[in-house]
C-alpha cells in the first residue's frame, strides 16, 4: 500500500490538481487519436538544421560559457538581442529590464511568487490561460473572472467589476491578460481597449501582466502594439516566449519589467533554479543574432494559417447548426460554443472513442463555467488529420444534439436548472 | 526617479535577499581578483567535445522530440538511465520515483512549495547550503539550525533539539542535510550518524531531504551509503544533479521521493514551467546512456584531487597559526575556521583589495553565526593561482590578526561581548 503523506503537504498542494490538459495530452499521446487538445507547436515548425549548425559552431567557439552557469537575470547578450526587438515592436527598454526564464510559465510563477500573498486578487479573462490561473492559485490569490468578447476582454465590464470589489473593500493586485490570439479563445483586444484597460489599470493601482506568446503568429490583419508600448505609467510586466517562434524544447523565454520589479524577480529566481539553461541561452541568442529569427517565422506563419484555413473551412463544412466558433487572425487555437444543454466535460469520452480529442471549455474559466465550449488547436496536427478531426467532432456533437432531441420528444417533463423533475 | 512598488509585493518578497553568493560572484567576474567565492566547476572540468558530437547526432535523429515540450516528470529514458545510476549506488527505484529539474535548486524550491506554510519549521545544518536555506526561506518557514562537527550533523544534538521543538509544541517538517562532501564545510556524515539520523526522523515523522551533488567526487576513501539508500520506511527526499559531474549549463538534474511525494511534485511543477528545458534532457541521456559519464568523472575526480591537494598544501604553507581548516574527502570547498575576534564580513573589503576573494561564512548560517569562518572553493581557479590566492588571502589574515594584537597591547582596557570599553 501506499504511504500517505497528506498530512505533510502544504495547503497550496492540498489545493492543486494536475492540469487537466496536461493529463488529458498523455492520453491522446497513447493513442491513434487525432489530437486537436495539445497547445503543442508543429514539429514541422522547429528549424532542426538551423538549430544543428547553431550548435556546432557554439559548443566550439563558447562552449566553456554555454556549459557554465549563467547569472541569474539571464545571459547579457542574449537579454540585449531581446531588448532591441522589443524596442522594434515598440517598447522602450534595455537589457537591464529583461529576464530570461525557463518558459513563460516560470516568468508567471515568479510574478505569482513576488507579488502574491494568501487572499490576494488577481482578474484575469473567463476564458483565460489554464497555466496563468494555476501559476497565481498557487500562492493561494482568488481569481476574479472577466467574461470575455469576440474583442477580448471588455473595458466597461472591468471597471464595472473592479468598482465592485472596491465598494467591498477588495484591491486587487494583478490584472492577467493575454491580448492577442489569446489562448484558448483566440480573440484578440483592438488597440482602443488596451488603451482603455491600462487607464483603468492605473486608476485602480493595478499591475498588468501581458502574456503575449501568439503576437508574432499573426495570418492576417495589422499589428496592434502590446500593451506594454502603451504603458506610460510603468504598470505592466511582459511575458515573451521562443516557445511558438523557436522551439518549446529550449525553455528560453523572457519577462520584461520596470527595473525595480525586474530586481526583485531576479532576486525571486535565485532560489528558484538560480539560472535557466545557459545552454539554451546561447542557441537563442545566436537564432536571433544572426537573423533567422525574422525568416523562419515566415516559415511557420505559412504553415499555420494554411491549418488554420483547413480547420476553418472543416468547421463550416461539418459543423452542425447551433455552434460556433472564433475566427483567429493568429496564434494557435480557436474556440467552439455549443448548445447550451451540451457538456463539452461529459462529451470528451464520446470523442476520445471517436478518435477526437479537445480540451474542456471549463477548465480555462476560474469560476468553472463555460461547460459548453472548447478548445481546438489547429497548429499540431498535420493537415491532412485537420479535416477528418473536425468530421469526427462534428459527428460527436450531432450525436449528442440528436439524443437531447430525443429525450425531449420523449419526455413532457423538464428538468429545472438544478437537474430536479417539477412535472408538467 | 525610479517608482516604488514595494506596497505591492507579497510579504515573501520583501523579506528576500539577494543571494550574498551570487552578487559577490559579480563582483569578482569584473576584476583580476583570484575567486575561491563561488560554487564552480572548472571550465576544464566540461566534455565540450563529447557534448558536441553528441548534439550532432542528436539534432538529426531525435530533433523533434528535443524541440517539443517534454512531460512535466522528464524525458522517460533520462528518468529511466538516472533510476538505473541510482539503483547502482544502492537504491530501489523505478523512473516513476524520479523527477527531472532545472538544477537541484529547483528541486529544493519544488520541496518548499510542496511542503511548507509560513511557520512550519525546517531543521538544518550550521552552516548549510544557502540555496537550500533560500529556497525554503520564500515559503515563510522557520529554520532550526544544529551546529555541524568535523563529522557534519551530530544525531545527538538534533535528538535534543527535536525533542525541545516537541516539548514546546513545534513538529518541524522537513530536515535538510547535505551528507556527503558538504556545501560548505566540505564535511561527511559517516554511515552511522545516517542510520541514527533516519531513526530520528521516523521517531519524529520528519521528511528527510538529502541533497547530493558531490558524492561522485571522491578523492579518497571509501564510499558511504547515500541516507536514502539506507531508508527503509519512504522517508528520504533525494536531490542529485548534472551540474557538478557533466556542466552546470545545462540545468538537469533530478530527485527522487516515493510514489505519492513524486506525483505530488509533478502537479506542483507543472504550475512551475511546465517542464525542463527537452533539448538539455536529451543531451544528458545521450551522455549518460553512451557511457561517458562515468570515464568522465575519472577525469574531473583527477583534476580536482590535484586542486584540493594544491589549497591544503597551501593552506599548511602560508596560513598562520590560530586558523584551522576540513580536510574534505571530495566536492568543491573546505571551510576555514579563523581567530574569534576575526569578522569575515569585515575581512572580505581588504581581502578584495588583496585580490581575493571567498564567501564569508555567516552567510551559510540561518542564525548568522560564524562570523570568524569562511568557505573556500578550490574547483574553479587553476592550479597556478591556488597557491598564489591563499598567499594573498594569508597576507590579509595575518593583517588582522597583528591589528588585534597591537590594538590588544596599547589598550590595557578590554571591550566587553558588546563592545562596550568596561575599564581596568
Amino acid at each position: 500500500m501506499e504511504k500517505d503523506y497528506s498530512q505533510l503537504y502544504s495547503q497550496r498542494a492540498r489545493e492543486m490538481k494536475a492540469s487537466e490538459i496536461r493529463e488529458l495530452l498523455k492520453l491522446t499521446q497513447m493513442t491513434d487519436i487525432i489530437s486537436f487538445a495539445g497547445g503543442l507547436p508543429s514539429p514541422d515548425a522547429f528549424p532542426i538544421d538551423i538549430v544543428n549548425n547553431i550548435c556546432q559552431e557554439l559548443i566550439v567557439k563558447d562552449g566553456k560559457l554555454a556549459l557554465q552557469y549563467a547569472a541569474t537575470e539571464g545571459v547579457t547578450k542574449l537579454r540585449e538581442v531581446l531588448a532591441d526587438r522589443m524596442n522594434r515592436q515598440g517598447m522602450d527598454i534595455t537589457h537591464r529590464n529583461v529576464l530570461v526564464t525557463t518558459g513563460a510559465q516560470q516568468g508567471l510563477d515568479l510574478i505569482g511568487k513576488t507579488f502574491l500573498d494568501p487572499g490576494d486578487i488577481v482578474v484575469l479573462g473567463a476564458p483565460t490561460y489554464l497555466g496563468g490561473t494555476n501559476a497565481f492559485a498557487a500562492y493561494m490569490a482568488k481569481m476574479e473572472s472577466i467574461p470575455l468578447d469576440e474583442n477580448g476582454m471588455n473595458p466597461d465590464v472591468l471597471d464595472e467589476k473592479l468598482h465592485h470589489l472596491h465598494r467591498h473593500g477588495k484591491n486587487p493586485k494583478l490584472l492577467y491578460v493575454v491580448p492577442t490570439f489569446q489562448n484558448p479563445s483566440g480573440v484578440t483586444m483592438p488597440e482602443n481597449r488596451r488603451r482603455q484597460l491600462l487607464e483603468i489599470a492605473y486608476n485602480y493601482d493595478l499591475l498588468v501582466v501581458e502574456d503575449n506568446p501568439y503576437s508574432e503568429l499573426r495570418y492576417e490583419g495589422d499589428n496592434i502594439p502590446s500593451i506594454m508600448s502603451l504603458d506610460t505609467e510603468e504598470k505592466v510586466i511582459y511575458l515573451g516566449t521562443c516557445s511558438k517562434i523557436l522551439a518549446p524544447g529550449l525553455r528560453v523565454a523572457w519577462t520584461v519589467a520596470p527595473k525595480p520589479i525586474l530586481n526583485k524577480l531576479v532576486i525571486t529566481k535565485q532560489s528558484t533554479d538560480l539560472c535557466s539553461s545557459t545552454f539554451c541561452q546561447y542557441v537563442a541568442y545566436e537564432y536571433i543574432a544572426q537573423g533567422y529569427l525574422d525568416k523562419h517565422i515566415e516559415v511557420i506563419k505559412a504553415l499555420y494559417k494554411k491549418k488554420r484555413d483547413i480547420m476553418l473551412a472543416s468547421l463550416e463544412k461539418y459543423f452542425p447548426e447551433g455552434t460556433t466558433w472564433t475566427k483567429p487572425l493568429g496564434g494557435m487555437f480557436l474556440w467552439v460554443t455549443l448548445p447550451e444543454y451540451i457538456d463539452t466535460g461529459q462529451m470528451v469520452e464520446r470523442a476520445i472513442e471517436n478518435k477526437v480529442a479537445y480540451v474542456i471549455g471549463s477548465a480555462f474559466h476560474a469560476d468553472r463555467n463555460g461547460i459548453n465550449t472548447m478548445r481546438l488547436n489547429f497548429t499540431y496536427s498535420s493537415d491532412e488529420f485537420i479535416e477528418e478531426g473536425i468530421k469526427r467532432l462534428a459527428d460527436t456533437i450531432k450525436a449528442e444534439i440528436e439524443a437531447h432531441e430525443k429525450r425531449t420528444r420523449e419526455s413532457p417533463y423538464k428538468p429545472d436548472k438544478d437537474g430536479i423533475i417539477t412535472g408538467v
